[in-house]
């Protein structure tokens, strides 16, 4: 099976799983129960889950297990799109060729949706389905905030609206990076050690390799952002250089920028040496994230 | 002591721990952490900490554990006021006689200032200082994300916008306020029963006096919307009436709407009959729920 197979195969396996634990039955506020289906059901790659499920495969974890925790960081995913798709934030209408939430909804519903999406992520983790022992589910809950929160994604989209009326240099887009999208790489990459009761030496590979995977997928994002055209990404393109933020590519250039994500892959993939070929699907996923189109 | 000098005290203790929580020393992000500290702390009743920290006492429960869920509890309750308040949602500037934080601030901080405090409740109640007991940590994140999510706060927000548009009843007046306000309570009184990991009659008590008091505090809310001045309530008043909202005031009459709201308070007191006079407290603060000016 190639990557993209397999990649397609866990987003379909995940999409089941999201679409059961979003249909909150009888739910009597139906408007923001559909706008979170809306934000999060369709087609996604389901990126985070899928670093999910598989370190959670590599160290032998049960893979519902693996799924709810990954539907939960999806959820986390989505609530934040949908937040920083908003008018006051960075005023998006297209979002996987789709209009954003707040398009198509409203804008009070599109912040409801997304408070709702963020809490949900939280009690999936804390449900007994999630995993039998309370210590790991306590602990994903732990991880999972610390990622997401103001020490974390919320601080880097803060650092990143701050970033547009201030010049920065190549570490302070290293450090917005790593809180805004990095944190959640990097928990969905623990999360299988966390699940499986790993010891110290499982969760230092696959924090490195989280990390390197993590500025990798940004740098690559900066690239496309650059180079692909809007109907492909789904997303306004050009919109980061229009507006004169500093990215990877205007700091680098386009050639040492793709360069240093390459080497970041092989990063990646060196911290996973001691799996053997048991981590060639995470080393094929690595490779994935420099070379996608959208 | 008078039930007013307790309450401040818990408030003072609250205060104390919130001020420790929200320092998060070195975060790159020192904006929206300006405005989840302003978002928070300040004078605040905190009846919600209160709840948690009374019902905690009740069933002897360590008070550090107490203070810890009471703070998490306040910082959703804050987070939902921060962005309730923003101009999508009811667009108001007052909150606590100051501005509101997308005023001091401005909207895109409000959003992630808000996100950030739903996210820190959550990591907080993961955290071993909050109770050394995993299972207990596992069930106070479901439980506050149950009471906060969109089949709870996030979703009685939701209705109450909606509920601008369309008239509503009695019935649905209650479902409403129940999510929006009710749940919130409701956590913070079963908050104490989860920590000391109490059975089914603690549980069961502490929920038919939450119920109550959550119903009886709204209907006083709405009674201070009606008879009370901008100044003395810190928020502006007469706000819902204008609006031609339904309130429980608008459907029931003033005086039916005040026995109503004094009948729950003693049905709130007599759930915790078996508790005798250990239980004084509790219903002192049922009694304050609806005889407060502000």
């Amino acid at each position: 099976m190639t990557f993209e197979a397999t990649l397609r195969r866990t987003a379909e396996e995940v999409e089941a799983v999201l679409d059961r634990l979003l249909s909150f039955d009888g739910a009597p506020a139906s408007r923001v129960v559909d706008a979170m289906r809306y934000a999060v059901l369709g087609d996604g790659k389901r990126l985070r889950p899928f670093f999910v499920v598989e370190t959670s495969r590599l160290l032998g974890v049960e893979p519902a297990y693996a799924l709810r925790t990954g539907a939960a960081v999806e959820c986390v995913h989505c609530y934040s799109l949908v937040h920083d798709d908003l008018p006051a934030m960075d005023d998006d209408d297209l979002r996987r060729g789709r209009p954003t939430v707040h398009i198509a909804f409203d804008e009070a519903t599109a912040i409801l949706a997304g408070d709702g999406l963020l809490t949900y992520a939280f009690e999936i983790l804390g449900d007994e389905a999630t995993h039998p022992s309370p210590a790991v589910r306590a602990e994903l809950v732990s991880a999972l905030a610390g990622a997401a929160g103001a020490a974390g994604m919320v601080g880097g989209q803060m650092l990143d609206l701050e970033a547009e009326k201030a010049p920065v240099g190549f570490d302070e887009i290293v450090t917005l990076q790593n809180l805004k999208t990095g944190r959640l790489f990097r928990f969905s990459c623990e999360a299988g050690a966390i699940l499986a009761e790993s010891g110290a030496d499982d969760r230092s590979a696959l924090g490195t390799y989280a990390d390197r995977i993590g500025l990798a997928f940004q740098i690559a994002d900066d690239l496309l952002d650059e180079e692909g055209d809007t109907a492909e990404i789904g997303k306004r393109a050009g919109k980061d250089s229009e507006a004169g933020k500093a990215t990877f590519v205007s700091l680098l250039g386009i050639d040492a920028a793709r360069r240093k994500a390459e080497e970041l892959v092989e990063e990646a993939c060196a911290a996973l040496d001691g799996y053997g070929r048991a981590a060639e699907t995470l080393c094929e996923a690595a490779r994935f994230i420099v070379r996608r189109r959208k």
